[in-house]
């Protein structure tokens, strides 16, 4: 992932020190295991854990380099790093990787570092429920209009909508932990992974302190279904994301100006023109929930691998697993600041609420209506005539409200005079039960 | 879908009687539970199921087409309906859909025939799973070669092959079930989701008669990240389905034989060639894969509907909906019944086994040689030489088996004889995890 | 596809009596011009012919069942259909088909059936085009305030906005036409594509006689990256629907009011809420554009079949090729009705112009400053400071035009008077160019 | 793009000092067009180039990190750019820009970069076809078995193979070149893309010297429908590359062996497994083709920006621009290098031709039989019922050839002879329209 979008926590994750420390952690793990059961001598595991901890911690990038260079040759990675902890472990580290195959370090190393990562989301996820629950609370009765289709719907309260989109991110948070559970598995299961040369004690062993569930049945490779289903979850993620940077993108909205992004001392918002302040961060949010989501279609075809393996989701998941990962990681820490953040315009909701001349109401006169014995046919007609009057005079000198405009069509007087009409329209009956909702998201209190 | 790929049973989930069933039961429900609150007259609510439920349930060809020819005028599908129904149920009608948008009908119908595929799916799967876990235990101890990058690794067995496809399903299974639960929920919340117009209450019984969980905050319409995650999940499904069929397509393979599709009487595998039987029912299923992975795409797309709600979604619902269950369906009943009547042929298995000159045994002899004393790095070196001159020696006059290469290398004859090296090849040692693993997939037993 | 979303003559390309008859046609020609090279008796040519016509003329439902019936026993389809062919053409049918294998004639069936639903695609851009053009020349100096990232910018026409839709259906067009070129291709090469029982001159005269190109190396089957590249095509094409779409869902806001889907009498825009007049053709046509996007990434899996040729792209083409090219066909009809009936509100779109108090000028005093000797960077702050002053104050009693706050600083007043802003100002300078772009789009006249 | 998959000549491109020298080089030759028509003084013009062009030349990364840290405060990358040279440029750098707008910077210069992206492309492809075409001449006639299904079907050779593979690169090559015309604009129109401030003269002056078009009708910016056709043009080459390396995966399996990647000395194919050679490359390939059609479905959903720009475009390109073309660009060098040492096994291709008994030839059979009288169907049943027996005899002690149970059969031998069969499997009926085919993808010679 580029620079701009990667945060230093994510992006170590996923260094190359990083990886190899992982590994080497496996292989010290293995043989440990191994000792304990009497595959290697004991000594060799005290041995390839004190001399090869310290070369596997100190890693750098002239370490990595030398490693590449031994890959250079033998054209495979894990024999490239064997190779080069042997040199500082000496005579035992031909007990490293005994009956072990380089998928058992590959794959275990990448359920770690997914975990690891999805941990880094899981926390972002929290961050943000905490913005878009305050927020929430603060606007819990601030009213705003409801909009379907982009039209003016019915009265809601801002708070009401943030309610929405923490019940959605809380489902993601779900989502990602169940997909978590789904990667955080361990296989040393040797060649096509039927133990035949190690023992199925050392997996247990070692997925045990690694802090992982031990991969069922693996065949060599742990089975891709697996991270499909993460980077589903990431891409579900994402989508909230998107849902949540469109709201903020509608509301800024020059007619609009409900709510905007903060503006910053010093911002400019155009080359051209200084007049703008754009909500850049929310359709940066956009884009990157676009990639996110672009990434889960090669991590599903990276499921039907040929037999007992093949190695074509490496070079995928060499890209996406980071990608993917620190996308999101930016996309979930930006979007919690842009909500903190979030500059909201009450006077401005309010305003907009009453643009439409009252129109907002028609259900509820035409539930009045059909409870004072119209049919709904009829109601609907009724109610549709005051409307579009109202609407198609908005801001003309014959402008008048959807209340006038009812009381003059005879049809509608007939059954609900001014006081009727006012009770049928009363706002308070619109937030009557913003309350349930909000028990309903984030419980008593 | 195309009636090619389609099962009766799923298909009428999604027939439009069927919608118009369920819309006429989620408005009967509502109107008692408003009547039990006394929001409309109970007589309303009883005549409203009396006169309504026969006309629902026997809706005809003839009925949909005149529901649509309302719809033609009114443009709007769920008026129409309720206008049809209401020439059927007289005067009260109008107490029907009281506070209540067309969303509230629209989106639990989705939740209804959602979980009803689901159940579908979950029942395939049972079956899929038993089928397998039948041919896996078949096969147990038939002894077949692993091969990684296509390329012979070392013995396994063909019941292990299935038993990892089985964990596969079984996972596949565990995620269609969270993913109905995703989208087995009910919203009655009236226009942009506050209950301005209809109790929660109305919602709370509707759900209950229906199977249904309240959805804990609708913006009018049910979020679609819930349906954006079942898309997603049956992807991955189908995803393991094209890994199965890509396994059986390998083992079908001229070259191969070790397994065939169950090749009909009267079956023509070519128009030109006579010879042919091809594995055309794994070909079709991993183009049936690609279409159920590419109907998440857009289901991905639909998540960030505007502000309360759009209809976006509609029209890809309208088609992915069934199009993407159907095809599941079909896949996995096929895929079932392909396994359950696959050929297996284990003397093939056995010969393709043996047709490298034991080169399968590598590791083995690698293992051996490090434990009597040589490097990791020599070892390699001295077995892969002996590998490749069996290897490309194979089917030549100069031709000469693993065993005798590597006794004829004087720097492994040095540390392994011949009855040391029959010990460390022991096929036996292939094996004896076997039952591990089983007991892993399938329990005790 | 669904019928919702179908239009008849597109539907009945696709329909099973047209692929017969196709498939009886190529069947037919390839016969003619075997025996016009010898191969076959001219007899059995002209018996074909003559029997065999008539009857793929009448193909009718029952036939095809009955096709369906012997499929049910070959499992195979065009040995199915040239049974039942068989039965009406007698002895000499055993001439038919003559060293061809059946993708010979599934391949070349589907280029006929991909050329005519790219030609009646092409027609509907053309349709799409002329609406276009008509509405754009109407409004061609209609002014309106052009926004980016949804904020005013600077004033524009409306006229302008839909040459750049324009423009972007005619590349669009383009593409369709380039792709239709790229699938339109025959190929009778027998089993594996090396002609080994079929002479190429049977190739060629079958590709004249149906207006196609020869296919220059074939597999047996003609290779899927030209479908891939034909199906991109389509999904280009729906992603400029969904621009179009996409910026009248904008206008249609109740904020906006800007233009408006023609709303028919009779029509109801939501069962609850009689007042809505919602923008649902755009949102469907923005579904529609999802679908088309999503059928893209099977296709483009598609292509790499195995060898000479495997079965997996059948299924997907089978629901593909109709889905994709009846949806975009129904969505390009849908968008040009919807644009030619399109009610545009040109006072709105003067008064939205004119609601920021004049900030949309700012780049002009900009470039008026700088001209006047101030730096870049100091101009930038002195016109950021008016502009925000009079945004920051729309609505409120201390409002004051873009205008009147420039003269208020004296930083500006000191380099440009009134005459001189208003000068800067003179929005006869934001159209001066607008027959430039007019002629580039639409050329001379 | 990680440095694993990324060649240094294709990474310049991107680099963030070759993009700032574009952005440079098209302010600079604004302000020379500029100054030609007299908007700004010509020796602003003059004094922008002599200062401005070592600025640019040299940039640095610490000049490339105090860019970004004017960006930090302006949040707004092209102003901090402008800033910067202006520190260089002096009092005439408030010239530059003038009546532009960022837009016109970036998409010019992303066309900069994607041509020079799709020159280097274009580049691979004729060296990958050259390759090929080398290839396909040295095989032109290496007899091999072609497949269908995986399943034997009839004799071809190697170098048709190739050439099928060619023609697809050759078509791909063409989709690149029509899609660098695509992306190969220049818009310099201003905000919202009326040109209100800057004459379109400096627009045709800025292209032409760029070597690029004029976009006819830029909004702001460059419209994304020509970005979306240009990574789906990327998408369908990647895809001809996973099917030629599936075609390589699959002759390199144990079971076929008739082509292997090179293995270099040194090369360890198995950490565990010393016998493994295995085919890396093309599973790599297979796995970076599924990344850049990944790619596809990002750009596809930029195309609907809002209005007459948003920027959540701009994070997708920032990845998925260099990500996509560097990978491509990896990806068709491997492929090239890989075919260019490709070791074919032309015995073990005739070996396996022949291991099938003979059945290959049952179409010529078939063909022989109906020519002399026999229905098809029944010809069908008599030689399928040889066919299944030699096929199921195989390797059995009572394996018989297909000649031999072809006589064996009454009906059979009761029209053809011994004699008569052999002229009717004669292979060389199989290859005689090799150069046939040849001439049509290679051409005369």
């Amino acid at each position: 992932m580029v620079p701009r979008y990667s945060r230093p926590q994510m992006e170590a994750i996923w260094s190359p020190a990083a990886r190899y420390r992982i590994w080497f952690e496996i292989e010290a793990l293995a043989a440990e295991a191994m000792a304990s059961i009497g595959t290697i001598p004991a000594d060799a595991a005290r041995i390839i854990r004190e001399k090869g901890a310290p070369r596997a911690a100190a890693i750098s990038d002239a370490d990595v380099a030398a490693i590449d260079a031994i890959e250079r040759e033998t054209r495979h990675d894990v024999i490239a790093f064997l190779t080069w902890m042997a040199q500082g472990i000496g005579p035992e580290a031909r007990f490293m990787h005994q009956g072990m195959t380089s998928s058992d370090v590959l794959d275990t190393c990448l359920a770690v570092q997914m975990a690891r990562a999805a941990d880094l989301l899981i926390a972002d996820l929290d961050a943000l429920l905490a913005a878009l629950k305050a927020r929430a609370m603060e606007h819990r009765m601030t009213p705003t209009v409801g909009r379907s289709h982009g039209i003016h719907a019915e009265p809601t309260t801002f708070g009401l909508k943030l309610a929405g989109h923490h019940a959605e991110f809380a489902r993601g948070r779900a989502r990602l932990v169940a997909a978590r559970a789904e990667v955080a598995t361990c296989a040393i299961s040797g060649p096509v992974g039927t133990f035949a040369s190690v023992d199925p004690r050392v997996e247990a062993f070692v997925a045990d302190r690694l802090g992982l569930a031990v991969e069922p049945v693996s065949t060599q490779v742990i089975p891709r279904d697996r991270h499909a289903a993460f980077f589903c979850a990431l891409a579900v993620v994402a989508s909230a994301i998107e849902r949540l940077a469109t709201e903020v993108r509608h509301l800024q909205r020059s007619e609009v100006r409900e709510a905007e992004e903060f503006f910053h001392p010093g911002q400019k918002g155009s080359s051209a023109m200084p007049h703008k302040r754009n909500p850049v961060l929310s359709e940066n949010l956009t884009g990157l929930a676009r990639l996110v989501r672009g990434y889960a279609v090669p991590a599903l075809e990276n499921v039907a691998l040929w037999h007992e393996r093949d190695i074509s989701h490496s070079s995928v998941e060499r890209v996406i697993a980071p990608d993917a990962t620190i996308a999101l990681d930016f996309a979930l820490m930006r979007l919690t600041g842009m909500m903190e953040k979030l500059t909201v315009y009450p006077a401005r909701m309010a305003a907009n609420l009453e643009s439409l001349g009252g129109v907002v109401h028609s259900q509820k006169v035409l539930l009045a209506l059909t409870q004072a014995g119209m049919s709904r046919e009829d109601a609907y007609r009724a109610v549709q005539r005051a409307a579009m009057a109202t609407w198609e005079a908005l801001g003309t000198p014959a402008a008048r409200g959807f209340r006038d405009n009812l009381l003059a069509d005879a049809t509608v007087s007939a059954l609900l005079d001014g006081p009727a009409l006012d009770a049928a329209m009363d706002p308070r009956r619109d937030f009557a039960h913003v309350d349930t909702i909000f028990r309903r998201v984030f419980g008593e209190g």
